[in-house]
């Protein structure tokens, strides 16, 4: 944790305190002007991601869009035709250049702001998005490194908005009906936790083309994250897989990462996809990629529990997120899942409940504790993406921003969640050292009361 | 690593080559007296374990058993009851308190001994076994303590000795086939693996009785084994799950165990067991067990390749090894397993083999890769323990023996894996500081080849 940052961030509370800025004491603003009733989304970056997001709240009854930004006009205008096709006005585009978001944020007809650009530009965007006063939601990972994490902290204490992380996987079915096992005791007291983002980005040419190239020029994400994988070396992207375990675990409320240990293996998947698809002559067979091809990290909670944590893509394997929870009670792991065989795999052992020391297929289970949201929205979700995780996180935004409340996935947790890529290299580089989680909470999570609560509404 | 040790080490290293006590350079000793060729076993330790031992030895035509020792006369004559049944001549038998495994030592019509004795026993008794120019045969773990590790290592470089490790679970058929595909290149390059010993001991009496009781006069191993969770938080049992995934990644020849993190959840489950079978006023209500109920491992080895290793044994949940081996073309992982279900569960991905990012059951591979000696031995070995596991080990031991040759799991690997037990115990002491491996072979992993191939005999 570094310790400038930490005494910056003291004299700041100690502002706030004075002046009565702190998060919980901070009036919402009042939504004005709205279009019967409409909020208003405005998006910054809308490429592949952002692009689905628009798509999604364009078939909204309860949203209008009125700007769109991207650095690619090609992108604006996409987006524009999504937005107009589906009956609303037409949005003001902002394709100015790398920094016209900020022009975009000066418009004072915006709710909030939906951020999906290259990660190194988060910070900076949802920064900006709170201090013009409107919510920001950005995607994941929040921060890339633990200034990042301080700064989204910083500027929603001071600006009195929120900053919502988009972390879809949240909404997944079946950890939504575990999280209810889970506060229903039927887990008992949770011990153990595992979850990862194991996900073949070669294979799938998210990080490579099929020429073995990436960078300036190839399209997609390649364009920019495959160079993560040159200079870093670290757990990349830890919030598909963190996010629903420390919703079991109460992280911030009650709970909260204390330390982490990371450990990396050698680097092979990309470089010899690159010789493969390339030959050994390609220029990019000699890049020296730093990130190792398994990052594993064990994070200790204040209430005793340790958390798996693994980044995994870029070996040949099918994908998972690789949840497992364990009490006193029983254990739910899938580690060979995916969207339609899940259910019927062995996954969960309640003691009591299942045959002796057998497991069951979750299918039953799913059904008897499945989320009263997913009940309700299922319809809804059908066509939205990933399985239909989109439509809930999605609705999570636009439903907090209609009431002015802290949307159920706020700054602390998209902090400690992000926080986990910088102190995950910080440990490898120093060959295991455990390191310590900052507390972003500032003790408060001592006492906070659990805000992800899906079966009250979303 | 005990910097004392290591220099006593050292000069013991020294006076060995000087006096030409090498391992490599000792000749075996030459068999005599041989009743018809057999080779002849003794037993230290004949309770649960010990006896299925001297049931498995006593029905092959090449062993005879003269002499059997335990503390408990009723176990040494039931034991002896065994082996007269199986037509063998009447073992005498040495009964006289915990030393007298000395004065069986002492004959010179042994080949070879068998020791399954509680864990502290295991290396005084292989110590003397070695010493007294017989073949020990240890039982898992092989030590508890660093030096432990260390004086089994040098009396058998001594002594010329070899110690081989009861590791029954390098010879399940399912590990020997994905060890065949690992030297056929089938899974490419080895990166991770995953391992461990996720088996609930309390669910099933091993540590508790049905009243909550342990400790002397409880019979079992709870006898002595629940001690260890009284006094010590680590990875209590690791060899079950490091046995196979050594042997995948060449450990000891060619590669090496480097460093180790551990980390070690709150205790939960022995308590709440005791208070559920005994009530909160149970005297062992109050014990303040020092051993987490999840112990999780990274080790990283000298080729880069990081390994996961589980400790999970008093939580409710179904068995595992939790066997996951991972290499640049693909992954098999088997986390629910059961000796039934395992063939027919998704677990195994190899690129260009299985359909694109899909999991395949392992059946057909199972059958494909299947180890030759698994196919000459599946009759012998259907009555065998632990599924037939326990066939092949007592099998490596007396063919071993009988060819005056080292046993395919040796002295190196018997200290390397037990080390993770007190490692661990010092990582989790320091907060999850990475802590060294000692190099038990004194530098010979680099040269040393491949003692473990079942597919040349044994």
């Amino acid at each position: 944790m570094n310790s400038d940052k930490d005494i910056s961030r003291k004299d700041f509370v100690k502002t706030a305190a004075m002046t009565g800025l702190g998060l919980s004491m901070a009036p919402f603003s009042i939504l004005k002007n709205r279009d019967k009733g409409k909020i208003r989304i405005g998006f910054i970056g809308v490429g592949g991601r952002g692009t689905s997001h628009v798509k999604g709240l364009a078939e909204r009854a309860d949203v209008t869009i009125p700007a769109l930004c991207d650095i690619r006009k090609e992108n604006a205008e996409n987006a524009k035709r999504i937005v107009v096709s589906a009956g609303l006005e037409e949005p003001d585009l902002y394709t100015r250049g790398e920094k016209d978001y900020l022009r975009m944020l000066e418009r004072d007809d915006l709710d909030g702001v939906i951020i999906a650009a290259p990660w190194l530009w988060h910070v900076p965007m949802a920064v900006a998005t709170m201090k013009s006063g409107k919510y920001a939601a950005v995607e994941v990972p929040a921060a890339t490194t633990l200034d990042g994490c301080w700064d989204l902290v910083e500027a929603s204490e001071s600006s009195g908005m929120p900053c919502m992380l988009m972390e879809n996987s949240c909404y997944r079915p079946r950890v939504l009906a575990v999280l209810n096992m889970v506060r229903q005791g039927i887990f008992g007291e949770l011990v153990h936790a595992r979850c990862g983002y194991f996900h073949d980005l070669v294979s799938n040419d998210v990080l490579i083309d099929s020429k073995g190239n990436f960078g300036e020029g190839t399209g997609g994400e390649s364009n920019w994250r495959t160079q993560h994988h040159i200079n870093r070396n670290g757990d990349l992207y830890p919030t598909h897989g963190i996010g629903p375990v420390a919703h079991w675990l109460d992280i911030n409320r009650g709970n909260r990462f204390e330390t982490i240990t990371s450990s990396a293996t050698m680097a092979r998947g990309l470089h010899e996809a690159i010789v493969e698809r390339g030959g050994a002559g390609h220029p990019n067979a000699s890049i020296d990629f730093q990130k190792g091809d398994v990052v594993t990290s064990t994070i200790k909670t204040a209430n005793g529990q340790s958390i798996i944590v693994t980044h995994n893509t870029t070996l040949p394997r099918p994908k998972t997120m690789g949840y497992l929870c364990q009490g006193t009670k029983g254990i739910w792991q899938v580690l060979n899942d995916s969207f339609n065989e899940e259910e019927s795999i062995p996954s969960i052992y309640i003691e009591d409940m299942s045959p002796n020391e057998h497991w069951e297929p979750f299918g039953p289970y799913l059904e008897k504790y499945e989320s009263k949201l997913i009940k309700k929205h299922k319809k809804d979700a059908a066509n939205a993406g990933h399985g239909g995780d989109d439509f809930y996180i999605r609705n999570a935004f636009v439903e907090s921003v209609k009431r002015q409340v802290t949307p159920p996935i706020d700054v602390y947790d998209a902090a400690a969640w992000s926080a986990i890529t910088p102190l995950s290299e910080e440990s490898i580089s120093k060959g295991g050292h455990p390191i310590e989680f900052p507390d972003f909470t500032d003790g408060k999570w001592m006492t906070n009361e659990n805000i992800f609560r899906p079966e009250e509404g979303f």
